[in-house]
Order: C-alpha cells, then structure tokens, then sequence
C-alpha cells in the first residue's frame, strides 16, 4: 500500500530535534520514502491523507506494561505494592484462563492504539495468547517468556522454547520475543544464573523489573548481601542487552553498573506514584546517558496505558520534585516515548524516528482544539496539552490501523464484552 | 426548563461517599428537585437525557485560574517561576488589550466546559472583559479584582467599585465577584492592610497567592520580617474568608494559622511542578482538616485548563512523593475538585453535592469507552482513568451548556481565530 500524507508539520525526533513544517510524507511497502516540502514525483498513491493542523510525530512506545491487567483496571485501589500484588492481583491472576488474557491484551491494545502507541513491550501470563492479540490487532509489539521453568531451588524442570520459534519476528517482524525474567525475588541465584545461560543461547534481550520498591532493595540485601542490580550483574543477566523496568531505588553503585552495562530503564511514573513506590532519580539518569525509555506498566496500577498521560506525568514531576524546571525537558520526554523506547524493544533503527527508511509507524495528532489553542510551540504542545484523544489517524507497519479515531483491526464492542464477563467472574 | 436523567449512576460527593446507582434526576428552573430510583411522579420533563453508560457527578469546579493566559499557552517553557514570570509573562502581558482578554478568557471557558469543568475562580487583568466572557458563556465563576490603586508606598489614590457594583450575584447568581490582592510579594504592608479593610467593609473574600514558591519565602523574611502567611495575619488580609492558591512552602506555624482562620487552599499540581515550585503537603493539609480544592492555574504554566487531569495527578504525586498509596485517596481527590471548590468559591451550598435542592451544576461522563473498562470502581475510574474528552453533557445552572461533545453557547472557531490573531500579534 501506498500512501501519501501532506500539508503535515513532523516532529523527527531525530538526534537533530528537527521539525519539518508543511511537509509531503510518503510511504511504501511499510517503509517512509520519502519527506520533503516538494510533492514526490511519480508517486502514485493509494491513498491520500490531508496533514492539515495536525502533527505527525513516531508512534509512541510503551516499554513496560502486563496489557491483558486491563481487566482488573480500578480493582484494588490505594494499596502498597506488597499488599496490592500478593493480596489482590496474584489471587486473582490465578483464575486467568487463556482465552481471559487475548480480550483483555485486546483491550489493552486498543487503548494503546487510541492513545497512539504503536508497540509495546510486554510480560504476562498465557503469552502465546498475548501474541495473537498482537497479531490480530496489526500493532508491534516484543513479548517476553522464560522458556525455563524451576523447582524452588532454581534446577531447571522443564524447557519449552516453542514460543519463541513460533513467534519471533513474525507478522512481518512486528513481532520481536524476549526473555522474561520477572524479578530478582521472584527467582534465585541459580536460576537467574540458568536464564542468563539461555538468553545468551537464544541471543535474547532480557525483561526484568529491577528495584520498583524499597522493599525489593531490602529483600534483596537479605536473600543476596547485595542489591538487585548488583545480583543481576554477578549472575550474567546484564552479560545480554537488558531492559529494566522501574529502577526507582538506585544507588550510586547501581547507576554505575546499569549505565557501564548498557541496560536500557524504563520509567514509569504513573504506577510508582500510584502504588507509593517514590520517582526515579531520571534527571540523573538522563544526565549519566543512560537510555530511558517510558512505560505505563498495567492497568492495574496506573490506571491507563496512555502514553501522552505518561509523557505530561513524566515532563511534570521531575521538575516539581527537584525544583528544577529545566531538569527534564519537554523534548527529553517525547524521546523517551519514542526513540529510546526502540531501544528498549529491540527495534532501534527500525522505528521511533520519522525519517527516510525507517518503518512506517506514525501517528496524526489534530492540533484543531481549543486545549492545545494557539500552537506557540509544537515540541511543548504535543508534552504537555496534547491528551490521548487528540490522536487521529495510527499507521504501523505502513498499514492504516486508526483512522479519526476508528481502530480497523479490533470489535471494540466484542472485547468489552468479553473483558467485563471476565472481571465479572474473577472478581464478583 | 425541566430536564429529566434516567438510568444514570450518580457519585453524589455528598458527607457519606453516597453512590446511587440507576437512578433518575429531574432537573427545574436551574435546581436539582428529584433524585431517585423511581421515576419523579407528574413530572413532565422538556428534555429526556438517557444516562445509560454513564455517570453523573457535580460539575468540576477550577478554584484557581487565569483564564485568559490561554493566549499564552505553550510559550515560555521549562523555565522557573521568576525567570518565567518577569522575564517572559509579564512584558508578553502589557500588550493584552482588553478585547485580548475577553476572547482568551472564552478560549479558556471552552476548554473548561469541555473537560467537565462548570464554575472557576479567576483573577487578571481586564476583569471587566472576563466577567462578559463568563456571561455570554453560560459558566459560573467567582471573579477577583482589586478596587483600590496604589501608589508605591501603598497610599490608595484610586478606588472604583465599579465592577464589584455591576457583576456581583449577577447573570442569575452565576456570577460572584471577590477581591484580589495577587500577593504579598506585589504588595506592601499599608496596601495590604488597606485591601483588607476594603474587603470587610465589601463583606468580600480575598484571592490570594501564598507561598509558591521559596524564594516568596525568602523574600517575605527580607521585606516583612515574617512569611507570607505571618504578615497576611498581621495586616487583617485573614480577617475575610480567604482563597489561597499554591501553599507550597508552609511552614508548621503557617499551617496553624491557615486552620486557625480557615482559610481555603487551593492545591496547583500541574503548575507548581512545571515551575519547579516544589509539592504541596496535601496529607497533612487534609489530615488538618483544612479545606483544601483544586485547580490548573493559567493554561501558561500548565499548559491545560482540564480538571480530569489535575485530579489525576493530584490523586498520583502525593502517594509517590510520600511513599504512601493510601494518604490521598481517590474520593479525597473528587472532593476537592467538587464540595472543596464550590466552598472556595463563596458558592457552598449552592454547588459542589448532587442532592435535591442544590443548584443544577452537573456533568455526564461517558464510560463505554476501552479505557476505563471495566469499570470495576465507579470513583477510581473516575479520578484515574477518566479523559476531560469523556465528559458529554454539561449542565449548568440547569442549562445545557454542552451536549455530546459540543458547546451550545461559544462559537469555538471565532474563538480560536482571534486568540490566535492576538498571539501573533504579541508573541510574534
């Protein structure tokens, strides 16, 4: 498919910070070919969209979130993050059935694709479920599995690597696999030791949560004599590309080895907030070059998986917490929801910039409203008064998958439906 | 008019947290006058409106504002208050004509209207031109100015009761006007003690800005020999009911004083962590049982008029920023953007609690969207996963202000085309 978009302002988020007004984009066989102020010649497409007011930015990318935990969105509300996860979401997570987590990852993408999020990076249960979600729904997204399974002393019992085989770089490699290794105090020496032999086996990025609460940091300190990060680093899970989620409680240490080893965080300041986990220290990461890349985690602790929410949260609090408002900029931010979240999903090159060759994964946002009224800065306009529904159109893969504020590719009435019949059986 | 609601759940903010599902509100010269789960007997209503998937709550109520710096909106960023203010806002603001401020401040209404918001509490310039704009929108607001010029020792060589004359109670009670007096850092101890002697005899509350930020603090040690709150006391200024925004940097003894003379805070997430300001002791201020509301502050330092959003983050930052998910809860959030507001705004009792005999100031959110399904919680979907874009119906003073999205009373792109024409003008 063919398409041409015109009479578009973009924002590049290329290394330039460049913004290219009144533009002509063209796209092919789900690469950009082209953009430029002239028309491009001999170009015939099939379709034609009028650019006019709105903007066009990469489509945005949520690097940590457990999507199908739409269902259980607004349940158990106001807790601690012990109290909420072992009390309320694990009891109820273990009536999940398979079928459960493809309507809910539904749900989950469809808000995502709403809100203009066009991949995302995502732990769960039944992740053979989640990826036909992916599938059927046309978004990207780098699912996470551990294909070992333990006893409680960390022997590997069993080994099943048909998820990744079936899975890995489908769907016209909108579909990359990773592997989930979901804490350091959900698992031991030994097997955080046996998935970091398998990752580097598979050549496989890992997914963990590392330091959310001080609780896991104590823990830690109890069950290993060292930090999180620190036993990750002794055993050889950060020996392979890492994408750590949370990273609230560093220490000095802790930044040294995630900013020596190349691990890639992701903020998410929503859920932190919300569950009373405390702010990462990202203008200090930021600082360090250490990649940051922004997630909303799952419904259940945020409780949206709307990235321009994330993006205004996250361009806010640091400033106001530090008293510093130039210590996070607007631009800072809108980088972490794209470009630096390539990174973290293992598809840098591929996405996240708007430039000639890259894949085709944009989203139109209508700046025709009174709350973004008058456009004095674009950059500042899309962080801090663009909301999740000003999104118009959604292209990932090249593929119209949004158009004003349509989704193609899922029966929202169905998914609700579904969804609701879940919640209702689960959680009364 | 008589307007009937069916099938609507209704989150009434009244004492008892009361939540009445499935009912019918009926609706009568601008008063609520039947609220129940039968339908209201001999009642013939002009319009039926089926709140089937939706809820109902009182209108959001924005306690402190500068409508019209929507103008301004998107400019100056990532900047700290003084560079910010003195720098940029101010000299930007000398060029405001008054026609500027009539137009801004409809900007300003229609993005409030839309995003739920039905009465405002506002202090600028040209308050004449706001006070129009507020009429010919069909808001309610509370409207500050200050009768009395000064000259730079704080003598009064003017006073003009003009506005106070013309606007107060007017437009069917809509319309209440208090006395602003922006600062003690603006003022002096003779222009306060005059502005508070002049707001007793005009049995008028004061608007106020208190202790944004430290170097207010500060600068309050040098001037006054005591903080802001301290030489507020001193000079009467606490004497009247008293709104005051920001309350960043209380100290213990500030604390006391604001309890002590009831004074209504007005909490500014947004605005105060986009400055730098620092964060509020909202917990401690609620646990005080200091009324405390809630509102955006101008579009300039936000960059949004939208209630749903500054509820959400006020419901976030305090349980990340204490480490503590349950020290402001959901329902403490709601309150403050309702009952606490309407109290701030001299309409307590009036506004604020869905209950029969309270003036019609009500809105309708649309729940049959993915991202608030399920709704497992009718308040936490309501604070945290709400959009100002779900908000459908606008009722104030029992007039349809806005239905399905549109505003019946502003022509939206009048609006947008002479704010733009005056941001060209100004900001070039």
């Amino acid at each position: 498919m063919k398409i041409l978009i015109k009479n578009v302002d973009i924002i590049t988020c290329d290394n330039h910070k460049k913004i290219i007004k009144n533009a002509y984009l063209a796209i092919e066989n789900g690469y950009i070919t082209y953009i430029g102020n002239d028309e491009k010649k001999d170009f015939k497409p099939d379709r034609v969209i009028d650019g006019k007011n709105k903007v066009l930015i990469p489509g945005l990318i949520n690097a940590h979130t457990h999507c199908a935990m739409t269902i259980f969105r607004n349940f158990a509300n106001d807790l601690n993050l012990e109290e909420w996860l072992f009390n309320n979401i694990l009891p109820a997570e273990e009536k999940l059935l398979p079928e459960d987590v493809y309507w809910g990852t539904l749900l989950g993408i469809s808000e995502m694709i709403k809100t203009g999020t066009t991949a995302f990076l995502d732990m769960y249960l039944h992740m053979d479920k989640v990826a036909e979600a992916v599938a059927d729904a046309g978004i990207r997204a780098n699912l996470s599995k551990n294909p070992l399974d333990f006893d409680e002393n960390g022997k590997v019992i069993n080994e099943d690597y048909s998820f990744f085989e079936k899975w890995h770089n489908g769907e016209n490699g909108r579909l990359k696999t990773s592997l989930e290794v979901h804490s350091v105090y959900l698992y031991n020496e030994e097997s955080l030791t046996r998935s970091a032999e398998c990752a580097k086996k598979l050549g496989a990025r890992i997914n963990i949560h590392i330091l959310e609460t001080v609780r896991e940091r104590e823990d830690s300190f109890k069950k290993y004599k060292m930090s999180p990060a620190e036993i990750a680093l002794k055993t050889g899970i950060l020996d392979v590309p890492v994408t750590a989620a949370h990273c609230v409680h560093l220490s000095q240490k802790d930044i040294e080895i995630i900013k020596e080893k190349k691990v890639d965080v992701v903020h998410n300041p929503s859920s932190n907030l919300k569950l009373g986990s405390g702010i990462a220290k990202v203008p200090e990461l930021l600082k360090s070059g250490i990649n940051v890349a922004l997630g909303t985690d799952g419904a259940a602790s945020n409780n949206n998986l709307n990235m321009m929410e994330e993006m205004h949260l996250a361009a806010l609090i640091h400033k106001g917490v530090n008293m510093d408002p130039t210590c996070v900029s607007a631009y800072d931010v809108l980088n972490m929801a794209t470009v630096n979240g390539a990174k973290a999903l293992d598809f840098e090159g591929e996405i996240g910039v708007i430039k000639e060759g890259m894949k085709a994964d944009v989203i139109l946002i209508d700046m025709d409203k009174p709350h973004m009224w008058p456009v004095n800065d674009l950059v500042s306009a899309v962080v801090y008064s663009v909301q999740g529904s000003d999104v118009d159109t959604v292209i990932i893969d090249g593929n119209i998958v949004m158009e004003k504020g349509e989704i193609k590719t899922i029966d929202e009435e169905r998914v609700k439906f579904e969804v609701e019949k879940t919640a209702k059986r689960i959680l009364g």
